[in-house]
């Protein structure tokens, strides 16, 4: 999604096109459709905004800015494995046909996790926030996206000091986040003395020159 | 526990004591409490009767012994990593006491998946069993008692056919049980070609000599 809203930008940029910001999100939604088949959205609003948003699928999607105190150190994680989004969604659909009870509570507790993290942000909590994402991670596991070397990279990143470690995106390989307000070279050096990958960024910074369009 | 019974059980016969089952439970706890400072009296119950039982803590304990259609083939895995259960028990208990609310919900999911797996035995749907036994473990992983190595074990043995598997024990290291109605010696194979030990056996067979004091 990253890539394609950049794409859609050089080219506006290119051919002067003055697309705005909503243009260049549904137009980076087109061409997330066409590679994942059933694409949620989130990740070209969040490439497209560069904003910290909570962000509920629908149409029109829901989407609310959070503000947050500070940018959070955080420490990405490369499990180098590749991560097949339609192939995770298809297993965890599949799953959840089978026993659709049991899978729904484990969504609706992921949905209230989701709920307090934002309060969590609220308060500048991060010790709270890094125990939601913990819990998270494991309602992840029970819907088997996880994988043993995202297990591992959130294993070495707790042990070194990060408040909280989960995977990102589809699951199945692909990358975790570690949030390390105190440390994170120390996290990433762990990671990489493990034989992975892995970079120290922040969130929670602006990165969108334009104001935002997102309703509050 | 299966030392202790063994142990107490050897002693009993060498110097013709004539214990019951209900005095031999009752030593082997004893020293389990010694061991572990706190134990629950599970695995010293499982380890004199020898039969499936649902256990609930207590003074005294709830127990009932489960009957199931036939013996269930399973694969344990040896994670090659001691497992502290002192250790994980505090380090649970911290993080309810920090999180009452939360983690609380995870124990009450974990007691209703307890719950649907006895009928899952009583309906022989080996199937549900596993997804149950598959999301126990994800909420295993939630509260931090999994390990790399573990999961590891685990996705190997999902991926080698097992119906489900999860952590067995404390947690943190330690072994992995799954159950294999079907291949339990690929399974077992696959986990031993990844540098793990893996023996197959079965549960569901009466062991003990004596017959059941349990309540039904």
């Amino acid at each position: 999604a990253a890539l394609a809203v950049a794409i859609i930008r050089a080219l506006d940029d290119h051919f002067k096109l003055g697309l705005s910001n909503e243009e260049i999100n549904r137009l980076a939604y087109e061409s997330e459709t066409l590679v994942h088949g059933d694409a949620s959205g989130i990740d070209n609003t969040l490439a497209t905004y560069g904003k910290f948003v909570l962000f509920k699928r629908g149409t029109p999607p829901e989407m609310k800015e959070i503000k947050i105190h500070q940018p959070i150190p955080i420490v990405i994680g490369l499990s180098g494995v590749e991560s097949l989004t339609a192939k995770m969604v298809s297993n965890v659909r599949r799953a959840w046909e089978n026993n659709k009870r049991l899978y729904e509570r484990i969504f609706k507790e992921i949905d209230e996790l989701v709920m307090q993290s934002v309060d969590a942000l609220a308060d500048n909590n991060l010790e709270q926030l890094g125990e939601l994402m913990n819990i998270n991670q494991g309602l992840l596991n029970a819907l088997q996206v996880s994988s043993p070397e995202l297990e591992e990279l959130i294993e070495i990143s707790r042990r070194n000091g990060a408040l909280g470690a989960k995977l990102t995106g589809a699951g199945g390989g692909g990358a975790m986040v570690a949030i390390c307000p105190q440390g994170a070279e120390k996290v990433a050096f762990a990671i990489r003395k493990s034989g992975y990958k892995a970079f120290v960024t922040e969130i929670g910074k602006s990165v969108s020159k334009e104001s935002s369009i997102i309703s509050e």
